[in-house]
């Protein structure tokens, strides 16, 4: 008989957490995983604290409901605004947000100390990964721009090429001209490590880019491995997708950011 | 005694309905307006016509029950799938939206009969341009593509320079190179009047934009003329702006679509 075991829970706003999964399925090939896109309400980068707040607790609990057995917040602002939030009202659930294992990647990739966090207006306003950066190294000089055109680029596919490339040089040259000691930038949006080549046609080698969907699905990994989350006995493993409107966008543009084809009969409508 | 005297609301989901906002004003400058950005549930172009019709009567309802005399749906995306929903839910108030305007404006320019639409996903998908240039001009060939790079880029005031045309172009210049006959643009989004500059670089004198938001001011300029809108009798006009999430980026960013700055103390929050 085969058995049954819960799924660890993954949500964003849309498509972007995606490359999260795509790490943690790299990192966790034996576990099963429930995607929740909350695509009705997509952006949450531009929005204000308290309403990404109360996004992220509805769209949370719609995969504590399915069963899972801990929660992924594959989203940069609902985890600079939430992931408090989230443990305390779900605890003892464990909730995995992005920002400490992005913050604790970009202090081990930075020699000179001065970091570069690209993300949406909303990460960028709440300051998040300036305070997780450093409270890992007090020293540690932290630049914080938002870049929202990057958002629409990724999910419209020119994530290479001349276009892309402009856009990185127009928002990242200025400030790598006035700060040349940059050695790290954060790719603070899940969306953002699709463009990883454009954006380091314009860094150059000298600054490493630093993605958090690697450092976070590390994380979950070490919880298995400590014996912090049970890990998978199932026979076979199980990914499935959620969306909360569009499910044929949501396979469509999802392609991108998982790296592979998502059939549109695997993403089911959920109500918020 | 000053007498008060109902607004004229106006919505859209987020800024780009002010471009609407400003054509209204123009033509009747002495009337008052309410101006509703749904910017908590922005943007409404990626999203399901369900979803959208709801969130449109939502919208509508704030809009209705401050005591507006009329509704104008100043978002392409709301009016191709709610007008007529919006018309039967608020009878008999009168309720206007932009595609007919548009659809009108495009065959008055278009000599050759052959237009293209450029627009959100939302709006083209739900084809609603087509129906309404073909009532009018059932030979018209009409070519719709979605262009939602366009709407970040007009966010993040970038509306003129190499990186907006080159965007307009690398979605323009396979279309037009296909059919040159194509001699009107509809601009089928209120975000995108403030690219003109850059997409008229590349589609050349020989094709008119059409802007559907002066029409439109049009249409509710005529109703008032021809008394089916009582004009506005009151001493002073007022302009009041409520946003249902981040009124001070609706601010920041509404004012490169109204062409003037707006105080951020003017945006009043609402709870939708």
């Amino acid at each position: 008989m085969q058995r049954t075991e819960p799924p660890i829970g993954v949500f964003d706003s849309g498509v972007g957490g995606l490359t999260v999964l795509r790490a943690l399925r790299e990192r966790l090939p034996g576990e099963s995983f429930l995607y929740l896109g909350d695509t009705a309400r997509l952006p949450y980068g531009t929005k204000s604290a308290e309403t990404v707040c109360r996004y992220a607790e509805q769209a949370a609990s719609i995969l504590v409901d399915h069963g899972v057995k801990a929660l992924v917040i594959a989203c940069n602002t609902a985890s600079s605004v939430a992931l408090e939030h989230l443990r305390r009202r779900f605890a003892p659930l464990p909730v995995f947000g992005v920002i400490e294992p992005g913050a604790e990647a970009a202090v081990a990739a930075s020699r000179r100390g001065e970091i570069l966090v690209i993300a949406t207006e909303g990460t960028v306003r709440g300051g998040a990964y300036e305070r997780a950066i450093r409270a890992l190294r007090p020293a540690a000089a932290v630049i914080s721009t938002p870049c929202p055109l990057f958002v629409a680029l990724a999910e419209e596919g020119w994530v290479e090429g001349p276009i892309a490339e402009a856009i990185a040089r127009r928002y990242l040259e200025p400030i790598l001209a006035g700060r040349p000691e940059i050695d790290a930038l954060v790719l603070g949006c899940t969306h953002f490590p699709v463009l990883h080549r454009a954006i380091g046609a314009v860094t150059g080698p000298d600054v490493t880019l630093v993605d958090s969907a690697a450092t976070t699905a590390a994380v979950v990994a070490a919880s298995v491995e400590e014996g912090l989350l049970r890990p998978s006995r199932a026979v076979s493993r199980e990914i499935r997708f959620l969306a909360t409107d569009a499910p044929q966008r949501f396979a469509r543009v999802g392609a991108v950011f998982l790296g592979e084809a998502i059939a549109p009969t695997a993403v089911e409508l959920v109500d918020l």
